[in-house]
């Protein structure tokens, strides 16, 4: 199996994506994620434009790295300035890795009319600063920037500046479709070009401004380039970089080349989501391999040929990815596959049973309303139930109030009574919390824990809010989605409403008396198990 | 110009989306949208599987379309079933459009383990039924189901079925990457083989699996297709369909095909949020040409080079597609940028001013507490003016209250009592809302309506919650963003807090503020004027 080397720049080009801002634990806890990984490069930031950056260098000298290579990244050195007196350059030698990715401008345009100086000391900005780290024994990447535009605009000026980082020693080419704007036939056929003209090996860095990104690097690889260059999630200014969570499985899967070990290949999702809570952007669920609904089959007759053979609707099993498979529901999703997640729950039902269509029309007035059961799967677990009337009462909620004042201070802005009633004992307790719905889910728990000290084993994971119909602004309807474990499991709950309290207390109660259920059924089932092994003995 | 034909199934394979579902009212305000902005092909349901999509060519029937033609979807008859008796094909055929697509298998595998019937008899299946409807009069677009996973399979029987749908008649062939697992270089070899073998017109319809959907229908059209078929923003099953918002730009703009008329592509950001409001999915922002972040520049070398010349890290001007320019601010923008926009707001401040400082740690430490000033220019520009002490004081708010009770009922599930002093004057009022922000909106507006009248002008456009600290459950910080608009300006403000409540009274009173004091600065203006009127006359 071909190597191709995996040059991650999440830590430097990721973080120029708008929203994206990574502080020096963060940067410090995705060095040691990527290195676990298996990428050969991490580029980690530029200390000469960045002082955080030159803070996460002092710092992640402390790790000690067992795949990657550590990487900063940095401009040649300015026009007319010796190179050991530049101050980008010190920065970049003081930040002390192995590696040094060192750009320069390779468009004629960009030499004349952005940074404005001659195209012959451009020329030698680049050879001597690749000369200067290669005297100082670092490995030294040469981004060619704008390589594509500058070959269309000067072609024999781009080579140029090749040719100046190749005298200077640089260890790889990398050629940059900074601005994102070349197709992916352009592409193949100026890197063929380049791996023909240049012993140096070749690298690939492209952005998705034509939505091409991951279609380049994959035409760069095949045309003979050995290093790709990208972000997880695609992360990245604009448009964002190329996205090396599509990239790694499509080469390592389907060109059988070697990116990363295949057992960090069965993390891959997981990773997508890891970046994806750092980065504090909630991963796109149509992202190829990873995103939650990459796998997720929605048509009649879709679900119906993956029942018969996976192979029929997806490219590759999703497990080789570390995503999962899942069923939706809709009004194209056709009754069979909504009456195999129903009989999930009531195994007893069949295609004819009446008790199918009343569930089924509950369901849809529920959609209509801006009900999703996709991703809440107690929340239809109990539609289900309650529509059998299979549900037993778990606890009443008598009356509940909330009240938020504008003495905010932290940890207490809110208040909540709630008053319940659980096998004909009521009770009524106050909490309050961060805000009204902490307040309210503080309040229920504690009411309800004198019950069902159970209660104490499951907490929340996560709280979702998305306004629904925002052409009403303040009025608009709210879903809420919750997630909740015990530990064990994680279960999904779902609420709508105009009003956000009200959604949150359906999510929320739906939580609790989903657990309740569930925990009902274990202790039944270990009871079970206790009396056949007393029979046992 | 060679002209590419747009075949758009939006809203019927773009439905099959998670998430994504349109009422009849949508479809029909989308097949508006779709003619007028130009396509040629609207693919709008398949009537045979979704009852819904019958209802919908009923009512499409009193549109007059300018543009397009209307498509019904299906596929061929059943097995040992005589055509004219198949339930699919009569539904087709109800559904009463100019053009129908019929998808028929192309891949053996599927033939045999999927719909199981014989090789023979679906080359049957595709010859009867384009023959059926070709006498019928339409015009039949042929769909061969997974046709490039079909050809690696068994290449000479996924011919077959292309000749099978020739024999009966189509007007179209068009290569379908149903699983989206093939590769740009794959794909343009088979079209270009497919081309050369027939004279029927080829399409191309990708999937984005491999995140190559939109390189794969480009390689299609530089190998001889002439018709692409996608969706608008992607939508799709799974990863997506090919994005239209991306293959029209990429392919009009670069490479000299007529695919929508010129005064559309300028209109295409605007489609592409339509779409997105209509589907009630946020659009992603870094979504090339028509997102957001789409020509936002955050590195501080960029935003130079752009200020210099925007085709320095632009690869088109932004105008073309409707689209607009953005700077960003944060650590890697560099000084320069963030002091561009505060001399936006205070023009007569220098680098030097030592109040640019005080501004910039403001800024830096609210930045920290989860505040983002991208899309928040209200919250900005008041940010700036407080710290320089140059904002009057509109209003003072004493003292605030919001209720929630359990008693939901439509309309009024919160009531809101508010305080507030304006001039010496103090004035209480209260409000009921659908929930706690909208009740305290109205309490908010009623109290101040009274010393600022002109706030009845302004309006709230688009309420936005996120959780930015999921970790942290119902306690986590959220960040609220609000778009107001006074009916010719619009500008968003934000707020973040641990608690709803509050974060979102910050985005209101800030939004409020934002407005009184751009009005008196208009009001002023006007004032000039007429004074300088009244010493012309």
């Amino acid at each position: 199996m071909r190597k191709i080397y995996v040059f991650d720049t999440t830590l430097r080009d990721g973080a120029q994506g708008e929203g994206v801002s990574f502080t020096v634990a963060d940067k410090l806890k995705i060095t040691k994620k990527l290195d676990e990984f298996g990428v050969d490069f991490i580029e980690a930031g530029n200390p000469g434009s960045n002082p955080k950056d030159m803070a996460y260098f002092e710092e992640v000298k402390k790790l000690r790295l067992r795949n990657a290579k550590l990487t900063a990244f940095g401009s040649t050195r300015r026009a007319n300035v010796a190179v050991e007196e530049d101050q980008n350059v010190t920065a970049l030698l003081k930040a002390d890795t192995p590696v040094v990715a060192i750009f320069g401008k390779s468009w004629d345009f960009h030499v004349t009319q952005i940074i404005r100086t001659t195209l012959e000391e451009n020329l030698n900005m680049i050879r001597d600063t690749v000369a200067f780290f290669k005297e100082k024994g670092k490995e030294v990447v040469f981004d060619a920037e704008h390589f594509f535009d500058g070959l269309k605009s000067n072609p024999i000026y781009a080579m140029n500046a090749l040719h100046a980082a190749c005298e200077g020693g640089a260890d790889w080419l990398v050629l940059c479709d900074t601005n994102g704007g070349t197709f992916p036939a352009d592409v193949a056929g100026i890197v063929k070009t380049v791996v023909k003209r240049f012993d140096v090996p070749v690298g690939i860095h492209s952005h998705n401004d034509c939505g091409m990104a991951v279609a380049n690097s994959i035409m760069a690889v095949m045309a003979g380039a050995v290093q790709v260059q990208g972000t997880v999630n695609g992360y990245g200014e604009r448009c964002g970089n190329a996205n090396l969570c599509t990239i790694i499985p499509n080469l390592q899967l389907k060109k059988q080349l070697r990116l990363v070990p295949d057992s960090s290949l069965c993390e891959l999702a997981t990773l997508a989501r890891y970046f994806s809570e750092l980065a504090n952007k909630s991963l796109n669920e149509y992202e190829p391999y990873v995103g939650n609904n990459a796998f997720a089959h929605k048509g009649g007759m879709h679900i119906d040929g993956v029942l018969k053979n996976t192979a029929s609707f997806e490219h590759i099993p999703p497990e080789l990815v570390g995503n999962s498979r899942r069923m939706l529901m809709s009004e194209v999703a056709g009754r069979s596959s909504i009456l195999k997640r129903i009989q999930e729950v009531a195994p007893w039902l069949s295609k004819e049973s009446p008790e199918v269509q009343d569930i089924m029309n509950r369901l849809k007035s529920l959609e209509h309303d801006g009900y999703q059961f996709e991703g809440a799967e107690g929340s239809f677990d109990l539609v289900v139930r309650r529509t059998l009337g299979k549900l037993r009462q778990f606890f009443q909620v008598l009356d509940f109030t909330v009240l938020a004042e504008n003495q905010w201070k932290e940890g207490n802005s809110a208040t909540a009574v709630i008053k319940v009633e659980v096998n004909g004992e009521q009770e009524i307790t106050a909490a309050e919390g961060d805000g009204p719905v902490n307040a309210m889910d503080r309040a229920l728990r504690r009411a309800l824990e004198l019950f069902y000290p159970q209660l104490l084993k499951m907490r929340l994971l996560d709280y979702k809010v998305r306004v629904i119909d925002t052409q009403q602004a303040t009025a608009a309807k709210v879903r809420v989605q919750i997630e909740s474990t015990d530990g064990e499991r994680v279960w999904g709950t779902i609420g709508v409403s105009t009003n956000i309290i009200e959604a949150s207390w359906v999510a929320l109660t739906d939580s609790i008396e989903y657990f309740l259920m569930e925990y009902e059924k274990d202790m039944a089932l270990t009871k079970e198990n206790e009396a056949w092994m007393e029979g046992a003995v």
